[in-house]
């Protein structure tokens, strides 16, 4: 293994943003030789001794290999030089001052259920895992917060408060696996977005190591509080590459009642997309608004035998968790009917709501299985774009011959167009990839993001980059050299 | 008037930001003689000239000098050496280019409703008021969301999106004056954030105006979207420090029923804390929990002969905005008795209601009129130490032998201590800013934050560093760095 060390530019390093750590001053190389790379490699772990516990380091390329990279793993990954599993705080500034000392890239990781890439493994980085620190510290039914750990899986957290009578939202597909660290770094959405909004919207503070090894407290345990820039919120979302959150402070809500799910069937995707429209321009709060297109039907049947209908060319979930939700989901199925719906079908009780949110959930999963591999796009349009959106998925599937299922949280006007491929097949491959784009071109045409709530990572780069433009970009950056001057944390991820 | 011109440190210079517009290479004075200072706001001016008409810059010192100070004018504030009133994003943009080749910083103002001084002039500075940029560029019922140029007034935009059966909940008690700019720069509050949150809340993308003047555009317009940092809400709350705001897209809720209030008198500050801490233990989600002390009761009777109850030692309001609040507010009066509330007393109808809210929103008038002048703390604290928190101040009003009213959010545990003086009295006038400085100490000590909804301004500098600590200060003015190298942009707020 080649390792490539971090060669900070002479312009960054006059950056200043406080007194640096010891630096070495050895001599720098672009490419390292083997030897000088595994003699490297043998001074990092040494120096990661003296502040972990051996059962802490791992160095055996077969473990270390198996944390890569996250669920896209169709893009680029390098070889980790080591993975820490740190557990306290000390021992995460002790990798820090490690990492900046001998300038190796670090890149944290929580569950690595991402599926952009965001978490995947820099040539010769150490992978610090954030796993091993899943303590939930606290919960207050008075101050409606919890403070944990990054590394507590977000089911965890929800069952627990779930006791308190307290209820933490976002709920991303992974929820059962993944980490609220990584929650946290990509600001994940979920099922309940469009009523409870996504991550974002429940850090109230955080304690995060700097690149340097320095501790910074950000926000607070308020419900309120405006004490200077929001650098809270500017690490939700930063995919690990401003700092690596070790605490954090989350707002909860009282526990609504259960939801109580609707079915409707639609002839064809822009009147779902109708349907949508009406609702929320009817002042409706759904606690859940999904949209399956007829593939990602068949997907979930095939796979799971649901017994869902494929005559459906759309079929449109809604959700209520109000005190009356059974005339809620009346008036909204009104609404569906008015815009053509060909059936609809209130659940008649949380078990049936349950088996029809199930359906929903295995969606993705269902779509994998159709090819073997998908490569799931995540652009959020305005909701009255959303039947735009459908069409052109439609349009771009048969241009490039293509199966690509459209699940979506529709009330959001968040599609992710899942395209399915033989990965085998170079030429499909290359067709899934130019479509993949070209959705996300389409979104951009459409006033909206290239990702809604997955994430940039490796894999939309230079979407980013056309989203946002070079002003944005260059501010981008300029943020991360303010926190990352010499650029070791996820190097080569967002921009 | 002596200007100073922003002398950039060297290694302010140095950053790399992108390419710096063209710089002046006169030599630089720490100061300068007055001849000099005119003649540099006599080509400031000419300057301006060429980029906006002749009534949009303002250089009259009786009229300029109206443009001092926000509604702190107790704090320290410049003069300007001119006033520029844009109606055009490029005339901005023309603003920043001059400033920063000339060097002159540059003052943002809304409607100077703020209550911590971060509208203030510096000496010499271009203020650049954003009032004539008003318009309401759209307001989309299926979206959710308007688009908003910044001199809005909060009230004619919530009043505008009412017409489509939308609300826009932020509410600060100066709504019918202030602007939607100055809400998004002080990041404001209001009385419906108990359960609508805060302006950070509703930001969802900005067009703003670098220091250098070019134009970056900030977040979306779709309802969830996470690509890149989340500069949107950097700026939300930045003070003016960080860009210039000149177009804001917001997302609206749909209108809720009218709110109907209830009140409950108790015999103690504690007890009405207690009270506040069951019912959100309860699960209930008020639209409103406000908090008037004895102290602040009279006052509004004195002014506004409302007619409150006096003997109370502490009021608290409640309202709900529910299908069915009559319900609602009969589950919280339970709670308020079982708390030892002496009377519970549910307003009948609308009108009612009304009348109630518009006793707790003249609190800080009336309290003005005690003793000429206030000083407004601004303290949050989690609402489980609230009572502590008002037994504090107590025991504050009285070593420093000072009225002190409490008007609270008390939901949110955001507490607006007011301390009332005479001016005119040195040794009164010293005592209130002792007492004012306790008050912020012990909401720290309490697990709180210095600001829940002002914001820092001159008035609570020392104080944010306190808060925050040296690292947090650092990466504060990293960031500040990142944005505006030169330092022209409302220099000496926040830190």
């Amino acid at each position: 293994m080649i390792m490539s060390r971090i060669e900070a530019r002479p312009d960054e390093d006059s950056v200043a943003v406080g007194s640096a750590p010891e630096r070495l001053t050895e001599n720098r190389a672009e490419d390292l030789t083997e030897d000088r790379a595994e003699d490297l490699t043998q001074r990092l772990t040494e120096r990661l001794l003296t502040g972990l516990p051996a059962e802490a380091v791992l160095t055996d390329p077969d473990v270390t290999g198996s944390y890569a990279n996250d669920m896209a793993s169709f893009c680029e990954a390098g070889t980790p030089a080591v993975v820490v599993l740190p557990r306290t705080v000390e021992q995460v500034q002790h990798v820090m001052r490690t990492a900046t000392d001998l300038r190796i890239p670090v890149v944290p990781q929580g569950a690595r259920t991402g599926l952009s890439g965001a978490a995947n493994a820099s040539e010769g980085c150490i992978v610090l895992s954030l796993t091993k620190m899943d303590r939930i510290l606290e919960i207050s039914p008075v101050d409606r917060i919890a403070v944990v750990e990054p590394g507590v899986i977000n089911a965890t957290l929800s069952r627990a408060v779930n006791e308190h009578g307290l209820y933490y939202p976002p709920d991303p597909s992974s929820w059962e696996m993944c980490t609220i660290g990584g929650n946290i770094g990509t600001a994940s959405g979920g099922l309940c977005c469009v009523k409870y909004g996504v991550t974002a919207e429940y850090v109230l503070g955080l304690d995060v190591v700097l690149a340097d090894g320095r501790l910074m407290t950000t926000g607070r345990r308020t419900a309120k509080g405006v004490a200077g820039y929001d650098l809270t919120r500017l690490f939700v979302g930063s995919e690990g590459s401003l700092g690596i959150v070790v605490r954090a402070t989350l707002a909860l809500k009282p526990q609504p009642p259960q939801q109580l799910v609707l079915a409707a069937e639609f002839a064809s995707g822009s009147a779902a997309c109708d349907a949508v429209c009406r609702i929320m321009e009817g002042g409706h709060v759904p606690s859940l608004l999904e949209l399956m297109d007829r593939t990602t039907v068949k997907a979930v049947n095939d796979m799971a035998h649901m017994g869902l209908p494929e005559s459906t060319e759309a079929l449109l979930l809604a959700a209520f968790d109000t005190h009356d939700p059974a005339a809620d989901l009346a008036a909204v199925g009104a609404l569906c009917e008015a815009a053509g719906a060909t059936q609809v079908v209130p659940a008649e009780d949380a078990a049936e709501s349950e088996l029809l949110l199930q359906a929903r959930r295995l969606s993705l999963t269902g779509l994998e299985a159709v090819k073997g591999t998908t490569m799931i796009d995540d652009v959020c349009v305005p909701r009255s774009r959303l039947a735009e959106m459908l069409e052109g998925v439609d349009r771009i599937a048969e241009k490039y011959r293509l199966t690509i299922g459209v699940v979506a949280h529709a009330g959001d006007g968040n599609t992710h167009p899942t395209v399915c491929f033989d990965a085998s097949d170079p030429d499909e491959s290359r067709r899934a990839r130019e479509s993949f784009d070209e959705i996300m071109a389409l979104g951009l045409e459409l006033g909206g993001t290239i990702t809604g709530e997955h994430g940039v990572g490796v894999l939309k780069k230079e979407w980013l980059a056309r989203e946002i433009g070079p002003v944005g970009i260059e501010m981008q950056r300029a943020v991360k050299t303010a926190f990352d001057p010499l650029g070791i944390l996820n190097p080569g991820k967002l921009f």
